[in-house]
Parts: structure tokens; sequence; C-alpha cells
């Protein structure tokens, strides 16, 4: 199973220590293609390819080629709503995690959406027994 | 022509008022169909309609029947992401606009996307050239 983990990276990496938990529980169910978001070394600046295009060509070729996006939405990220939005209008299975406690309103876009899955989770035990039900299903 | 112009709610009201003035600009050329971005009463809590599930649908309506999407998006917005990503992802023409003076990293998902015209701008001025080039071309 080819996974795609989508996380902020601009936006803020306040999240990049849990992104790298969620990604490395990812692994025990497949490939995980974005595999970098959860890297400590990227910053918000977001260096992680040459030139914008080379970064958004590289990361729409991994969704395309995807089965499954996992989302963290927590952090308001305007790549990771762009990411949703692909995925789900070219019709991919989408789970996306929230953290209610975080004190940020999540858009109505996804969570008023009704072809993807939102989970709210409070801790990462909660997270995982999210993801493998998404994925197992 | 069906204007759909996107602008953050959830992810910060603070440019609701230069909305305001875009969608101004915008119902010159035609009808905008999300003219309730641009009002000062909605604020950040998006209570935009009764449900999250109805906002989405009803946006997601409004988006598939636009001819074009112009964005604002220097507040950091999943929403607008999202509708960008559903909009280029089903062929629509979208322009964004962006102000680099405002401290913020465009993400490398807009930046770099070919499929959509990004414009950067510095005032209102020059928000209206790039709109009127867009639409009239």
């Amino acid at each position: 199973m080819k996974i795609y983990f989508a996380g902020s990276i601009r936006g803020g990496r306040e999240d990049a220590a849990l992104y790298q938990q969620i990604i490395e529980y990812l692994k025990t169910f497949g490939e995980v293609l974005t595999e970098h978001i959860g890297d400590p070394k990227l910053t918000d600046l977001g260096d992680d390819g040459p030139t914008d295009n080379y970064i958004h060509d590289r990361d729409l070729e991994w969704l395309q080629s995807a089965d499954v996006v996992v989302a963290e939405v927590t952090t308001v990220s305007m790549g990771v709503g762009y990411e949703i939005g692909r995925a789900v209008e070219s019709g991919k299975k989408v789970l996306c995690l929230f953290r209610p406690d975080w004190g940020r309103n999540i858009s109505a876009m996804i969570a008023g959406c009704a072809d993807l899955v939102l989970v709210n989770y409070y801790d990462l035990k909660e997270a995982k027994t999210a993801i493998k039900e998404f994925l197992e299903r």
C-alpha cells in the first residue's frame, strides 16, 4: 500500500515531531511516499526541493500514485488543504486527523466534507487507533 | 460570468476588509457567488451556515458552477487550499493573489502549480490590474 502523508511545512512546523511518530506508524502498513514531512531538519522555509515547481510536481505525482491519503490537519496549512482538495476531487480515500484541544477552528470545508473521514484525537494512541481502523477497513 | 471568490474565514479574518474591496471590484465583471466572504460581521468562528456539512456542500456547489476562481492566499487557510485543489483538479481557471510583504511564506503547492495563475501584489490597485488581465484574457 502506498500512503501519502500530508502535514504542514510552510504553515508551521510545531507538529513536526508528531508527524514523524505518525509516519513511523504508517510505515507498518505500507510505503510512506512523503516521509520527509516528519524530518525535524525541515523548517517552515519549506526548502525540501530546488524550486517550488519541483516540489509541487513531485508531491502531486506521489499524491496521484497513492492508494490512500492521511493528513494531520491541526496546523493550518494551505498546501495540506490543496492536497486534500485534489485527493477528494480525484476520488481517493482520505483520512484527516485533528486535535480539538489545540484551540484552533477546523475549516468547514474539511469538517463538512462527506467524502473524507475526519477523526478528532487527543493523543498518539487515539491517532493510531483511527489510522488502523481506516487502513484496514 | 460566475466568479467564486475564496478567502480565509476560520484561518483568520485579518483581511476581511480587503476581501470586501476585491469582491466589489469582481462584481463589475460578473456575479460573485461567495459575497459573504467579505462580510465584516463574519468572524473566524465561521458561522456562515447552520452546519459544516451545509457550508461545505453549498460552497462546493458554487465552486462547481463557477466559471473562474479568484483566491486571496495571503492568510493561510485550509479551506482556501482545499477549494483551490478541487478547482485545479477539475480544470477550472484559478487566479491566486498574494502579498509578499505580509511576512508569510506561500505554500509550494500554490507557488509551484503550473495550472493556476499566481500574482504577487502590494496594493489594491495592483490586485485590480491582475484581476482585469486574468478575467479579460
